[in-house]
């Protein structure tokens, strides 16, 4: 594998930009993270970013919002746009060559939307619709739902807000998150694939130097939700979803949390996968995955299954969680770390994934791990350091929330 | 660019191995598909392929079911298997340097399963949960009912069967399809990355060579279902799909078509989504794609949206499809061929996409398209060509189900 060059600049203003040239592709991919998401909307107006964010890619600079999407288009742009509650998040991947171009349009979007007030009621009304698609999604809403009881606010509510607080949210009140929120200091710019370092750097300096810094924005604090819950829900299924404390990506102890999860949830040879699915034939679906913030995180398990089966599923789920600090077996931290260098290089191998990921990092960490950073801190993890973390963090003071027609028993938790 | 260089070899059982060696990257994927798909299920016994796919992988050669996942597991290996019409496919990525030990661990699933009569309770009960969980996923239940009203069967049944036939499905009718229908002649195995064609030539004639040929398996047709449908289901929200005839993968003018769907649905600047989403708000998703048969094809359209916009989604989408025999815009088209030339970049840059592109070619065409066959083929395409092909297969005799609370008025269909 070709070494890998990362290089990084901070222009005057705070604006971060990430760039790792990846020879033998022709593609490039980036990623920008904006200061500006769902954990500073304005209290009671939740939803406010995520407008923002569809309202924002409704014509730009000169462009009214078709031309614009056709822009993107004839440059053969693959996009996605996201709320994070941290940042709003552009990412574009097309080839290499078109990058210079497409990095442009993306500045306009950024420094000089319209946000023209006949393009409102529809970004307004996509959001609208999304919310209300949710209690056709009762698995997504599980999820959200358990956020918001894992996680204080505003760092465990739902990005899209909720349909009572979308009315009260006004091409006025999404205008001025915008004029208070979106700043160049702490943007993360991540570019990689087919590109030349210096281009970029000139074409990012010329495209956001001269745009002003802002001060911190404020965010609205408060209590996290009942730690046990149900939510009633008419059907055959029980959607099961439970969640307790583990560390964040910046913590020195992450990968062995990492592998923790990834021995009860990775692989088809995990254990949740093998004894809730495939020994007992409990559910259809089982997992957990660590959630990370900033300053804290998660592990969250979600588990689907039939009401007959739900009481059986949620025990033996939470056992497997519970007996892990009993022990790890050798081969199974080593199926772990062959799972692990295997994805690294699939990962090293698209230019989508390491521009995320470079910008992820930066967002974390303040520096960008190498892959060999990576594969080295894997190597190094040992059955008694992973089982020390799980110790140090076990798995108690579960939250529980459950969708389904009937509540389950949840002593244990 | 480097050139592409791909090896076809048949064995004389039958079985055709396809081989497309990257450089530059250090992973490597493979596809096998293997005939014995859903379409040869047993009359009445729909789901006998489906419970043989997750039964193949519960132990095979020495290895008994958690050593299997371990073993692969250990290799890196990310997994998939599924039941298709025609075949089972199995997909595996890795470093290339596993793909031997991978290989091998395959040939055991495929020739030498255990089918076990202890591992058979878990594979019959996870299909048992997927089909219970279809009712909270109102979305996938609308596209499999719409392909059972579209296609005749056995090309509309669903893969996974229906509650009802599964309880007839026994270890011994599992094992009898495996017996008549998992065969040499028409298999087909993609490999692609970081391989070398010698080797793996050696690899599979070893592995394959002695495996016995079969007769073709007969399958059970039957007519299609009614063509305008509702379900009814307690919700807020109204699931729309759509269907019309198109042409299958193979036929000379599939790039007409292909770009006749790209145009309504492909890409932010396609009409479905600017003029149904974007500039009504009508919804929150809605989509075309093309879906291709060996010897038919079908556009299949899903939107989903509230109950009070249905109608409106309906009635809009419907002139959508509809108008686009009055005409389009080269600037259109031109974005259509733009997007296809850097998705077929970065589909080069990614082992998984080429391996499984390989098969599927070979089993459609019995030849392999290099990506410039493809570039030639969309470079050539032009305004009048595909508007000849839209007059020659309009939209129109639409199949059409929904999913909801109440029908909807489907007068122009």
């Amino acid at each position: 594998m070709p070494e890998q060059i990362i290089h990084t600049h901070e222009l005057p203003n705070g604006l971060t930009v990430v760039i790792e040239p990846m020879s033998d592709v022709q593609s490039a991919a980036f990623c920008f993270l904006i200061p500006g998401g769902s954990a500073f909307d304005p209290a009671e107006h939740g939803g406010t970013a995520a407008a923002l964010t569809d309202w924002i890619t409704r014509g730009a600079g000169d462009l009214d919002s078709r031309d614009l999407s056709n822009a993107l288009d004839n440059l053969g742009v693959q996009r996605n746009e996201s709320t994070g509650l941290n940042h709003l998040a552009f990412t574009a991947a097309t080839l290499g060559e078109n990058v210079p171009a497409a990095l442009s349009l993306y500045a306009d979007i950024i420094r000089r939307p319209q946000l023209s007030d006949e393009e409102f009621e529809g970004a307004i009304a996509g959001i609208e619709q999304s919310l209300r698609a949710i209690e056709d999604e009762p698995q997504r809403k599980l999820m959200i739902e358990l956020r918001r009881r894992c996680y204080d606010a505003p760092w465990g509510l739902p990005t899209e807000g909720s349909l009572e607080e979308l009315a009260r949210i006004t091409a006025k009140s999404v205008r001025a998150h915008y004029d208070r929120c979106l700043r160049p200091n702490g943007a993360i710019l991540g570019i990689a694939g087919c590109v030349d370092i210096q281009e970029m750097l000139a074409l990012v300096s010329e495209a956001f130097g001269d745009w002003g810094t802002k001060p911190d924005s404020s965010m609205v604090t408060g209590p996290r939700g009942e730690r046990i819950g149900h939510i009633h829900h008419d059907s055959t299924q029980t959607h099961i979803g439970i969640a307790y404390d583990a560390i964040e990506y910046a913590h020195p102890d992450y990968y062995k949390a990492w592998a923790a999860v990834g021995i009860l949830s990775g692989g088809m040879s995990a254990r949740l996968f093998t004894e809730v699915r495939e020994r007992r034939g409990l559910c259809y679906s089982v997992s957990a995955s660590l959630n990370s913030l900033k300053h804290e995180g998660r592990v969250l398990c979600y588990a689907g299954t039939t009401v007959e089966r739900a009481q059986e599923t949620f025990d033996v789920t939470l056992r497997e969680l519970q007996r892990l600090g009993d022990g790890i077996e050798s081969h199974e931290l080593e199926r772990c770390k062959a799972r692990a260098k295997s994805s690294l290089i699939m990962q090293q191998e698209s230019t989508t994934s390491r521009a995320t990921s470079i910008a992820r990092d930066w967002h974390f960490l303040k520096r960008v791990q190498t892959l060999d950073d990576i594969r080295r801190d894997i190597d190094e993890l040992t059955v008694s350091g992973v089982l020390d973390y799980v110790h140090q963090h076990p798995a108690r003071d579960f939250t529980v929330l459950t969708i389904g027609p009937n509540p389950l028993k949840v002593e244990e938790a």
